[in-house]
């Protein structure tokens, strides 16, 4: 019998947690890292091994994943003073799946591979509920034949895995995800205010919507949300900024405006300035209803 | 044997001739009318009756069905001086598939009312795919025991049908459907050129954005005909224009902004100052590039 790659995972937030809990359950043995250290205590008890730091997680790990806020927390975890690159082995993958910069991104894989360490930018898609059903869409940067060893890690965690070219270019489609799930949010919210302005039912409008040209994700998720007048986050506020910041600064680096994307900012910064920035980024339609009073 | 209701079909366009041969082949008696009389040719020798004018066509039908392009051309096929409504028995139920503004429907519903005729505004979603597989979204305005009565006929046109509202109702929906189709649309494009400009295959990108939360029917349909250079088109530039036209003003009447509908309806200028006017609404992608420059 193959003995399964051992694994270290860095991150036990939202998404993290739910991961690491399928790596365990698929059998792979698992050293976990959290910053609060209590969040593994569960997994610990189901047989996954506690490390005080990510460098006392990394020894003896085939694999490296981490998942956390941004950049900075990233370059931390890996590479800081009690960074994993301090106890791994020569050869190991480090997969990055935190939504960061392509830039950074690519800055973290030049610098590990003086350790003789590999590296790919995998984040994902799908948010909490893809991360608790295992069905996250998972986009990789890095060499072809590295995301195929790490090909067996990522069918545990999702559905749709895709190598979508060399360091940085998982970020740079992570940003057009972003992009896109931002500009069709706000699609969502202007069709709502019509909606409500003019008196009409928002769920009937939703139900006629989603049967035809203007069906999206988030239509279907967001809207009902909403509608009820449901903030609670599944993906806050102050992330989706963060994630817009990524994109705007890669998209005018390029010479693009994302006028969408930018108008999007626009309104969550509206919702910072309320106190909103940790509901979820559906509160965008409470912005955006400010603006028209 | 129950014998079908008759019906007057106005307008044998891109959308109209394919719902008029659904109709004939499920054996409604059929009278057409359209400007062009010869798109009628093929429907005639299948059994269809054609009529000179609108006042023509409506004599003995219980339904007169008009699908036109804009408010005026509703106004003058129905209550011009050659117009359905002065053919028409009492009782008929005349239903219009147009996309027109709010205020227009309600005001034809109120002038036909005058001649004993009911009134449906009742636009589609789906587009001429939806109209030649019968699978349009309906969104009706008007009273629930005519919708009730029409049901029978939609029933051959779509799938998803709706009763919305009263009057007017059925276009309010059809407006939010048209903010949504066009920011949606802006997102794709906006996430397309980020693509490009990072050197990321934008057919990749389309497939690992379909699996999670940025999925919509215009990334689907509209980004793989973006990335291949095609812009002819299902639905054209001007025609999305025409449709915010109706969304910004109905929009402006209720102090509502619509910031991402405003944004498309600026690029869709920039498409007609280049000439695009009849190419497919998805040439947004090209005037966004424009910006870039």
């Amino acid at each position: 019998m193959q003995t399964k790659p051992r694994i270290a995972f860095i991150g036990l937030g939202i998404m993290g947690l739910p991961m690491a809990w399928h790596l365990l359950k698929a059998g792979f043995p698992l050293t976990v890292y959290n910053r609060t250290a209590s969040r593994a205590s569960d997994l610990v008890r189901a047989g996954a091994r506690q490390a005080a730091t990510p460098a006392e997680a990394a020894p003896g790990a085939d694999f490296v994943i981490s998942i956390v806020t941004d950049g900075p927390d990233v370059e931390q975890v890996l590479l800081g003073p009690d960074g994993a690159v301090h106890g791994a082995q020569h050869g190991a993958v480090f997969i990055d799946m935190s939504t960061i910069s392509p830039e950074t991104a690519r800055n973290l894989a030049d610098r590990l591979s003086l350790h003789q360490i590999e590296f790919l930018d995998a984040p994902v898609s799908g948010g909490d509920v893809g991360a608790r059903n295992a069905t996250l869409t998972i986009m990789a940067g890095g060499k072809q034949d590295v995301f195929e060893r790490a090909r067996p890690v990522f069918e545990v965690l999702g559905k749709r895995l895709t190598h979508v070219g060399p360091a940085g270019a998982g970020q740079v489609v992570k940003a057009c995800n972003q992009v896109v799930t931002a500009v069709n949010l706000l699609a969502v919210c202007e069709a709502l205010t019509l909606a409500e302005k003019n008196g009409i039912d928002q769920q009937t409008m939703i139900h006629v919507l989603a049967g035809g040209a203007s069906q999206s994700w988030s239509l279907e998720n967001m809207g009902p949300r909403i509608a009820k007048g449901d903030f609670t986050p599944g993906f806050m506020v102050k992330l989706l900024q963060k994630d817009l910041n990524i994109v705007l600064s890669l998209a005018r680096r390029h010479g693009l405006a994302l006028p969408g994307a930018t108008l999007v900012q626009r309104f969550l910064e509206d919702n910072v300035a309320h106190g909103e920035a940790t509901e979820g980024s559906q509160a965008l339609y409470k912005a955006l209803k400010r603006a028209a009073e």
